[in-house]
């Protein structure tokens, strides 16, 4: 059988679950090398038995990685200032690319390598929107566009609420990403504008605070903040983002439409089991987005092998995340000038 | 307006409840008069500045009370030994009856009380099984009889557990009752026989454990038990029966039938809020029957008044007790023997 | 014993409730007088059985009916209007108010009641923030102040999402009384403040949309909006209003704080049953505001009562809803011209 | 990397999704061969083109197919009339089992497959308890044992409450295996000897109906029953079968203690979706065992994979499955007789 050949550049928290994915749910990859520029992940996977078990080569170059022979495919997801420079390094080496979102926090940037993914239609390129590779949210869509089960959608309101990092860590690196709306809310601008039809924005506003990380004010940034999006069409998104929950990863959706309304994960579950004690009735909630998403990381993850191998288009449009950029800088920018911004009806943000 | 005189006798935990309701929910019924023996809720009552300021009379002696003139009902949530005494002394007065379930442990008693009814037609005379006044239940009868939502119902399970009683002292009081099946299952069955559409017991069996409450054994009692009745006609009830709930005051009910089930209060919850924290998410619940029935209570007072002021059939039939206890007697019997308990076509006990 | 006699003023929908409301829920209240000058509603009043059985006067003049002997207070739930003028009217006789809310969609109108309350000390006037006395609402502030359970909080997320009004009659009479954020979201706004602790706006900003009652544009108003309300010191609220739900009333508030969340009704229920058949899983949504808030009217009216009877102060002050006001209008004005707009550090409105 | 070679036996719906489940979520595992008798299962996986690609050998005879070189293990998924012979046969030629439960419907031919792989102690021999694998019951079974939180578990429910099978095939198929509480009730006997910490069968009886599928009468069986199971020192189970359920595979667990209880799967969910439309509030349920528990099954051929390859002590311990048929067939017998099953204290069957 024919095994996708398939590199993954990060060894952070995310860059270990994809090769974990790979290894256990993509049984048509083959993980033949990881790649590391952190000594301590290099050291890490080196000495990692299962990565030897399974033959994986650890490089700390990417550029030497690159030159495997026989590698056809990379999974980058190292931090976002580097994923424009690797995608295009990738395609310039005819290997294709699965790249976690975004593309980058520079527009101009992220469109370069949507022109070169255009000029190399023979690779797969493809932003790693991972959310649309979740049961219950394609489940939504389906009812949303197949079953019109709520008529016409013309308001979303979706959160990305994390548990508090009491560390820090990661939410300061997280700022140093392009701040809250853009890194948090990115999957959020997304449903909103896969569940309303791809709407233009047209004005949009936030607000912020700091509740827990007085550090992100140097950092431009807030820890808490809620913003609205206005689409020309007379459709509407809304967010909250958050790094400070104390019971776990809150990512909920809901769609409103002219006939009904649907629910994604409004009250969410670690699983099935509830408790009755003297607190009365509760639940677990999963710490963080991996025991969310896990499954859909590994449908994402075979959908794209299966769009290589069979060379039809990948399932989620590299345009796509442009238009969420411009969308999520337009909100850091209200929640840090406490201004409107505006968009003209082609999406182009006014001065 | 014509107030309907009403008096409560008995003083517990139920009766003081009953006045409230009479007082706070039903403006056709005037509080005329309470009664108990023991002199502590005389006392109680005596002083009570409400009992004063709505010129209720205070009783030590049901007799006397019952010649109070004017009054024209008694409400009756004595203990169990002297519900039938009670009724038969009112009846025999002209005055309308509202008795707390179960008329009597002895069948035979609790059947005089219905024989003495139906000699005074007149007079209005009621068992107060309260859940047929409680908006889900009666919400699930008219979707199981009017609606047909879930075709021909032929199962029923139905759990009515209290919380720990930390004393004791209430659930040995209930032991003198009749047992954990006639004292706590007593509205479980009666949900059977209802959304069963009456049908007639066959055979039961029940098993049960002392967990708590190890003093209950020298009353032939427990504190946990389940129990299957089996009826004529392929239909079946099952119940479980706790004293030692940690959770709170946990009742629930399901129906299913050949097109789908009802669940009632399947996730019992005191009120609509939850709490996100680090334990996760939980609601709390009814401590006891109280805050899950006072609706219901209300509802039964304001239909028994209703019954009596315009001369119309009460609500809940008497005859339905008798069945209720036959069944409850029977997987008593069947607790303490281990052995089934069986029943002719007519619903005769077997021996 | 002492009832307090008390006149209602207003018979639409939720006049008549409050009618009801009295006379079954509030024992120690008379109701003694009823006025409208809707000629329909006075035929309807003055032929309804019942309040001939409790003795109630129909009125068709307001001033005539203050004149009643023996008339201690009223209940306004007319127009919003003239709630200003008829609570002046009231405080001039030295009658007791309670006056729905808003006490008038002009801000001076509004405070020239607050003006005479504090004149007249000896008068209870109240202003129906109907919610504060909800059960569940009550709970949240508990555990919020009492308890501490979601440490300090900072963000509050209200909706007021009514069931579609099929006719529009309901909404476009809405329209008249200040716009979507005056009409709905006055209660999201209140409840923000208390659980908030009384911030001070900083700036809002809102859109909103036409989907069902494109008539709406005519009075300068839409059928669903959100909006933003940013506090000095760093907290935040935001709604979601909508007349066009359709599954039922869906009213929600979730309070976020540094150490947890709390949930208010996120999932309504008409009742305790849910019916699992081949559509899944489902329960009922109570279809209007009634269903979910009879009981906080009934404890509003009996703790308005308790006040005037024994002297003590309202249980919700009335210059409460003068800075709701400020806010509802401010989100209306945003909604209107997609303008920011911005509050002084006093909290009054900047041009 | 070594991988374990692997066979599935039986091409059913069940013996599919094994193999699906080896291929996509068990990389260390390499199906090497299928089998089955069933010349429609043979040609079908024989133009697979998956199994093709996967380079899977089919044959239609398993004595042959334990002769295919470098074979390791099997997965038997056959009718359960074979799975002891088949065990017994691989056993027999040194290669592990991974066989579907149970072993058989006779106890003694059960037994022989302990006593074969006791005596062959360097073979992994399990069967297949799969819902001893599922997350939520492995957490339940870890606040029960390690977090203590329920304190003292003495009373299990648990359901399996199979979709309605419209033609009655799957059916009449199950009662062949046993009768409806040797097949459907197995998994939750298995719990409740988990959860009650391995009690010994005192006494049991049973009710069953039918209510679709009149059939089963030829066959002894019911489509409906309910069981209790007492055990020695006062613990409890009662369970629920069905094949007729209208909204999905429903199937739930409840452990009560004496300090709280635990609830798995009470309210089933197919996915996070919530649909609010004019019938209300609804979520989908699974339509079968294999929406619920496919995570389980890729769990249990891990660890029972990684139990090979490391020479570890199987996951389940084969003899569990014996007392649950004891417990299994003395419902059934309960529920065919009308009787009471009782067992000594060694959990022997009396006469």
């Amino acid at each position: 059988m024919h095994h996708l050949k398939i590199a993954v550049v990060g060894l952070g928290r995310m860059g270990k679950r994809h090769v974990h994915t790979l290894l256990y749910r993509v049984p048509k990859a083959q993980v033949v090398a990881v790649c590391s520029t952190d000594p301590h992940e290099v050291k890490w996977a080196t000495e990692n038995p299962e990565y030897r078990e399974f033959g994986i080569k650890v490089y700390h170059n990417y550029d030497e990685m690159l030159e495997q022979p026989g590698l056809q495919a990379v999974w980058i997801s190292t931090s976002t200032d580097v994923h424009s420079s690797q995608s295009l390094a990738a395609i310039g080496k005819s290997i294709h690319v699965l790249c976690e979102k975004p593309l980058s926090i520079d527009i101009a940037e992220a469109q370069s390598v949507v022109d070169a993914a255009n000029e190399n239609p023979h690779l797969k390129v493809m932003a790693g929107f991972s959310r649309r590779f979740d049961a219950s949210y394609r489940n939504a869509g389906e009812k949303i566009y197949q079953k019109k089960a709520i008529g016409s959608p013309f308001m979303v309101r979706s959160n990305t609420c994390d548990l508090l990092d009491e560390t820090g860590f990661f939410v300061r690196y997280a700022a140093r990403n392009g701040g809250i709306f853009v890194d948090c809310a990115i999957h959020d601008i997304d449903l909103s504008l896969w569940y309303l039809n791809n709407p233009v924005p047209k004005a949009c506003w936030a607000a912020g605070t700091l509740q827990h990380h007085p550090e992100l004010k140097a950092l431009s940034d807030v820890d808490n903040a809620v913003g609205i999006v206005e689409f020309w069409g007379g459709k509407i998104a809304y967010f909250y983002c958050s790094r400070t929950q104390a019971h776990g990863h809150d990512v909920c959706t809901e769609i409103t439409g002219t006939d009904g309304k649907l629910m994604v994960n409004v009250v969410p579950q670690q699983n099935n089991v509830v408790l009755a004690d003297k607190l009365g009735m509760r639940h677990e909630v999963q710490p963080e987005y991996w025991q969310r998403f896990q499954d859909a990381f590994a449908l994402e993850a075979n959908e794209f092998v299966e769009s290589v191998l069979k060379d039809t288009p990948v399932p989620v449009k590299l345009e796509t995340g442009i238009t969420v950029m411009k969308i999520g800088q337009g909100l850091q920018h209200a929640l840090l000038t406490g201004e409107v911004v505006r968009f003209n009806e082609s999406g182009e943000r006014l001065k």
